[in-house]
């Protein structure tokens, strides 16, 4: 397995140098966030990571789950890893210090996810899963629920899941078949089977408390009769052991030390948590968080793909620079003298530290949401969101696997014996472009919902921090050509997305034929627009090998990779017909 | 597991209508290779990999192979395939007469290879390297040689192997130790440590013939001193065990049970096959072969996703279609109808029956070069092979593992369950682009050996078939249009081809910056070219529906995946400079 080290530099030239988190803190109040907090969080958390998570990554991946009569075992390490995390106080720093958290803004508690989901993405499924379920009762719940939880949830001595899947209806929840049938003392019997829950049932803690989505008895169909129920495994109250139990667990291509659980309801007792058959609301105010950190999956998997490739590259000697021996006293050059081996490495850096800024601008615009006073920068900042996270969701995850991919193949043979960790990298991160909502989903969502659906609103909010941003830049002395090519690209979007808005009023399906290529193309110009901004504010470090890397990369990035907008615009353009001429009886014969 | 059908009627297709593979055998004299004989194979090869080789393909993958002290077992099931194989005469159906074999065209044993490789990749292993050492002793071993190895291997009692890499050198094969020390009779023996070795032990064949690469001791450095060795298990003559064992078997990411070895040679006795120090000459001569077939890899693998993707997406019932429902009876349509499950089936559709047709045209190539009595024909042939044979490698399985990819993402989270098979299609396919040198290996033996190695001469010997097509249909009534886009784009890859050429010519790593975006630019063009060639072809049979699918798949690569031409020229004109400017030193911080 690649020793993991965390990018401590990058982060915090991100953190100090690009996006002032201090600053921003200052301004939003956030005045827990000090410096110096920021500083332990780092060094400590890396220590963390590198220390107890990453050496169970691998041995996690070959030892898998154990399932034994509902009884699930995590591999060797995990439980007492998330004993020393918990009693580190890592699981509660962004909660609500109400209930034991440290109240720290959600953008640390995302640098510290980095973190964790380098060192061993399957690990960080456990508190993952739990802290999607305290924001659900956070800010659902009644007080009494919040009370009731919250505080065993934050202190990690119980878990969280949320129960959305079932085995016929995935991405279309309408379908789903799980009942709640109202009970005289006010709470619910829920019945029904759901498959895919991460998290669903381990050895890590004492209780699990499922969010479930279910129907009530008088439910209107589809997705307007979903509502959503707590269901503890153990009653909070009584202790008493409730009817959900897990059937089974999935054996999966990758995330293997994650438990993906069957989970039976026969009439477990549950509890109605916000209004009745608005449980798709509730599960949607915190999808933009949870989102955010699938995406982050694919950075996550690409940091720690890329540190075991570049020093692969600098050891593994091979063949000669075409140019000239560069190491002669050794039997070959090492093998990043070679321009096709520095173009896949070339190609992480750029997709790595790109998907990196991505996260931290993103996790700016969520502290302001949370916490900013003003109404107006509030709606700003969630309009942004409400943009951003489908792109961070899924165009993080594609170009995560991408890098994966590449990762694997600068080792060669090497890269596909287990032995060597870097195909797990690949098998880890193939679920990314997957779970929480396909990346197919996240384009209609993006192209459907969010950019048509608001007239092209949410998209003006980005394209004119992007057009200020090049009209501020317009005479860099270094990096004024990428700024044209920038603000061009710019242009050609809202250019773009008009044709694209034109044609969907005639015919519905051009939105789902442009939708994913429509998703790539605009995170391309959104990555071209933060490696900019990295690379200017990286000119004005006093450290020049540093300074250098980040030109060169933004460099690489606007040569070699921005250059796919063409194909995808083309894509775009090509509309609908193509894809929906062919009858679908008619694909095979 | 997706059930695996043989795709008769496409092959049909391209074998009767596209290619006239009869009309090319009589000219070439190789009369057994008759209607009656094509359709004896693909119908009773069908049945032989859709009821002996499929079944296995998953169980093969769950059990893999198992390894105690030197001996391997393949999974259950996997011995007795074989048997069934050889004694239905399928092992020599290419082979040389005169060992046994029924000396049908290569093209023919390739046909029955891509249903061999689509229905069991990790079985398709022990034959097709068998073929592999067939080759060699067949092109250069002695008549003594080939009467004692031929027809046993031929018969499939003995199995072959391919014994190249080692630990610190898999590319760099100059840099092999393996030693061939002469002994007083004639022989040698060998000692060193090979990995990697597919084939190199298992339980379904009585004898293994080792072809090992390894150097004498007045040897050359580097590749000039390598050496072709034949080191069987059990010597021929006396049946007595030679110092050949297997230390390990390799823990992968797929392929799971084809057995890859550690095979440990202490002072084994071994026989020189071919001329002292030209080893790998020896080895390039069955190159192009072995190549393709690894090329076919991603057309197996992805023919095999594409069936379970197709059915899948035909049975799934998410969501209504945007355009209003179209299975109002069902609780959902099914998934095929929405645009962009379509984009993912119609992009594996269109590299799978594209990849399919550069494989059957290969394979004619191969055929002409082998068996043509006109040395011009035979020559043109090869050149033409010299050309593609980089391209079949790379380019099909590069698209390969993104059909495969594709298929996966079709099945939704279920895609990621080992149970459904789409995801081993994913983790097999995912060898072929790094084994039987990298792509990016192929991708400078094209532009460097053979494209700028021959002035450009193997590039204009395809240019000018296309040339010539598109004179030929430049009035097509339906494809006229993209007719004129093929040979806007034949001309624009001669004059990138001399633009690289130029630079080259002052930087030699202008060759390894451009490469595999050329190899893939070239690649898109050339299955432009034969989708043309398809559609064509498609629009003269009775077959509406059939030929109105080509037509549709064709129009969908030339709107959705050609433009990809764009971004791997841009990427090609990028140049060399922002790949070379980083020190090694300076990628991660």
């Amino acid at each position: 397995m690649p020793e993991y080290k965390a990018p401590l530099r990058d982060m915090r030239f991100l953190i100090d140098n690009v996006f002032d988190f201090h600053g921003h803190y200052a301004a939003l109040g956030a005045t827990d966030a000090s410096p110096d907090m920021v500083s332990a969080i780092l060094e400590e958390g890396a220590k963390f990571c590198e220390n107890v998570l990453a050496p169970l990554n691998r041995s996690g991946d070959e030892e898998g789950c154990h399932f034994d009569q509902g009884v699930v075992t995590t591999p060797k390490g995990f439980k007492e890893a998330f004993a020393q995390y918990v009693q580190g106080g890592w699981h509660g720093v962004a909660a609500d210090p109400a209930y034991g958290g440290q109240g720290l803004p959600h953008s640390l508690g995302l640098v510290l996810s980095e973190m964790i989901g380098s060192s061993n993405t399957s690990w960080g499924m456990y508190p993952g899963l739990t802290h999607g379920a305290m924001s659900a009762i956070h800010a659902h719940g009644t007080d009494e629920q919040k009370a009731t939880y919250l505080s065993k949830l934050t202190a990690g001595e119980w878990t969280g899941t949320m129960c959305l899947t079932e085995a016929h209806c995935g991405t279309d929840l309408g379908l789903i078949k799980t009942r709640a049938l109202p009970q005289a003392d006010g709470s619910y019997a829920v019945t029904g089977s759901k498959i895919f829950i991460s998290a669903g049932e381990h050895d890590m803690s004492a209780n699990i408390i499922h969010l479930v989505l279910a129907k009530l008895p008088d439910a209107p169909a589809g997705t307007k009769g979903i509502s959503l129920f707590i269901v503890p495994k153990f009653h909070a109250d009584s202790g008493e052991r409730n009817a959900v139990h897990c059937g089974s667990i999935e054996h999966k291509m990758g995330i293997k030390a994650s438990a993906t659980c069957v989970l039976n309801f026969d009439g477990a007792k549950g509890f109605l948590i916000g209004e009745a058959n608005k449980g798709l609301n509730c599960m949607f105010t915190m999808m933009n968080h949870a989102r955010l950190g699938t995406g982050m999956q694919g950075l996550c998997n690409g940091e720690a793909s890329f540190q075991g490739a570049i020093k692969y590259a600098n050891d593994r000697l091979q063949m000669r620079s075409l140019t000239g021996a560069k190491a002669p006293e050794k039997a070959a050059d090492p093998i990043i003298v070679h321009p096709d081996v520095r173009r896949m490495l070339l190609t992480m850096k750029a997709f790595n530290e790109g998907n990196r800024a991505l996260t931290y601008f993103t996790a700016q615009l969520l502290d302001t949401a949370h916490l900013s006073n003003d109404p107006g920068q509030r709606q700003e900042a969630e309009d942004l969101l409400a943009f951003l996270t489908p792109i961070c969701k899924a165009f993080m995850t594609e170009t995560g696997l991408e890098v994966t991919n590449h990762g694997m193949q600068v080792f060669g043979g090497h890269g596909y014996i287990r032995e060597w960790g870097m195909e797990q990298l690949v098998r880890d991160c193939r679920i990314a472009p997957i779970y929480e909502g396909t990346n197919g989903i996240q384009a209609l969502d993006l192209l459907g919902r969010k950019v048509l659906g608001s007239q092209g609103k949410l998209l003006r909010g980005f394209t004119r921090i992007v057009h200020t941003f090049c009209a501020t830049n317009a005479e860099h002395p270094q990096l004024s050509a990428y700024v044209a090519q920038l603000n061009r690209l710019n242009q050609q979007w809202g250019e773009l997305t008009l044709s694209v808005g034109t044609a969907a009023m005639k015919n519905p399906d051009e939105v789902g034929a442009a939708a994913m290529d429509y998703l790539m193309y605009s995170g391309y110009i959104i990555l071209a627009y933060l490696w900019l901004r990295m690379a200017i504010a990286a000119q004005a470090q006093d450290d020049a090998a540093f300074a250098k890397a980040k030109l060169a990369t933004c460099e690489f990035y606007f040569k070699r990779l921005l250059p796919r907008t063409a194909t995808h615009r083309a894509a775009v353009e090509a509309g609908s017909e193509c894809l929906m001429s062919l009858p679908g009886a008619a694909f095979a014969f």
